[in-house]
């Protein structure tokens, strides 16, 4: 049974600060509540209307349990202009990343990507690309909110990504390990990334924010500077970040 | 002076049919207004409110010309949530991009992107890149819409693109050139991109769309069928649109 009580604590799940106090999130759609169901995470509820139950009745009969909600109650908690009729709560994993682990594989780091349409592409394309860990300054979108989640196509499911001090963490990484842990970061005087040697796949990808690239405390830290070239005479002056991010994720890993 | 017509006709620029009518868009916000007057396009309209003027006494003296409307007017007529208070109108400008310019350069042509900000971010990887030249199907998302040319970043003005039938578009590339001019179209069976020697900087590099890839009877036109490969155990079903595309472009080019 469904309380008014609990449609009214799943629609304060739209807000960063009650999914943050929860540690819960919302996951709307077949697709997405499709790979929410096959992967580790807790489920606390499924919701259904019955229009939804009609529609897709071989994707009911695979739902291990829900609940039936009028299309008023889930248009009241659906975070979509049109409410695709299913829609889950879940809890917020808790991932530990550490800077020692970017002495054996990739880690991204986001500084500052504030649209969650960016936030999510990104999380899709490390997905794609085998890299598992990914680790947000504190003013990045939060990873858990509808668009974002959408964005990713269910890539969220299957990337640890953790909030941190980014400057802290990539720090904490040079004291770590003993050979010299590759910090990458897009600077204009950077080397070119499609002739640039990658020796082993290990390290720490910077990816700057789509207004100011990567922000002044954290430069430094830089120790492998990677550009993208631009084509002579373009006007361009920046490329949209997640597709920066794609494009140095494509090259350093392949 | 603006009168309430004219002030009916620019709100009528929103919707694709009247733009298309009348071969005129919107342009708005700082940046993009610079940018559109940096450019060869015509110009027919800039309004501004006194509030903006107050704000942008620099960029205001720029201005060859332009005319006060209240905000309300303003808000009107913007696309945006929070309008930015400049506002130009500007003639869509004609490109005849030929299937024999394949031959010497690089031609992308989109199959069906219909999200105005994938369309708007391939535009501004182009820019980047220094693709000149983009063709559309005719179930694309409008170029002109203010969507696309917000994620354009202003690469809008600097790029040629036209709506064709893509398939005769691509067919008609065959019959025209000496030597065979390479179709490239990301497939699964494709060659993978990273390791493919591309010979010379020509041919068409088709984009699917986000939902059904590269549709069924463009399909047999793909001479050069390339891929850009996952990584080994990731269950991602694919890359976003925009994203897929950058690397390509930027992989084909460097």
């Amino acid at each position: 049974m469904i309380t008014k009580n609990d449609i009214k604590f799943i629609q304060s799940l739209k807000q960063t600060k009650s999914r943050k106090e929860n540690k819960m999130f919302l996951v709307e759609g077949n697709k997405l509540v499709d790979e929410l169901l096959s992967s580790n995470f807790k489920v606390e509820k499924i919701l259904v209307t019955d229009l939804w139950l009609e529609k897709f009745p071989e994707m009911a009969s695979r739902l291990p349990f829900y609940d039936i909600i009028s299309q008023k109650q889930m248009e009241q908690i659906s975070c979509m202009v049109t409410a695709p009729g299913i829609l889950a709560t879940a809890h917020t994993p808790y991932y530990n990343i550490s800077p020692a682990d970017a002495e054996n594989e990739f880690i991204i780091a986001l500084d500052g990507i504030n649209d969650p349409g960016n936030l999510g592409t990104i999380i899709r394309t490390a997905d794609w690309f085998g890299i598992k860990k990914i680790v947000c300054s504190r003013d990045c979108a939060d990873a858990w909110q509808a668009k974002t989640i959408q964005s990713t196509m269910g890539s969220i499911f299957r990337i640890e990504i953790m909030e941190t001090d980014l400057k802290e963490f990539i720090s904490a990484s040079q004291h770590l390990s003993i050979s010299a842990t590759p910090i990458y970061g897009a600077l204009m005087e950077g080397e070119n990334i499609f002739t640039k040697k990658i020796e082993k796949k290990n390290g720490i990808i910077i990816i700057g924010s789509e207004s100011h690239g990567i922000r002044q405390d954290i430069l430094p830290l830089v120790t492998s500077p990677i550009h993208i070239p631009r084509a002579e005479g373009s006007k361009t002056e920046s490329l949209n970040a997640s597709v920066a991010a794609a494009i140095i994720l494509a090259t350093i890993n392949n």
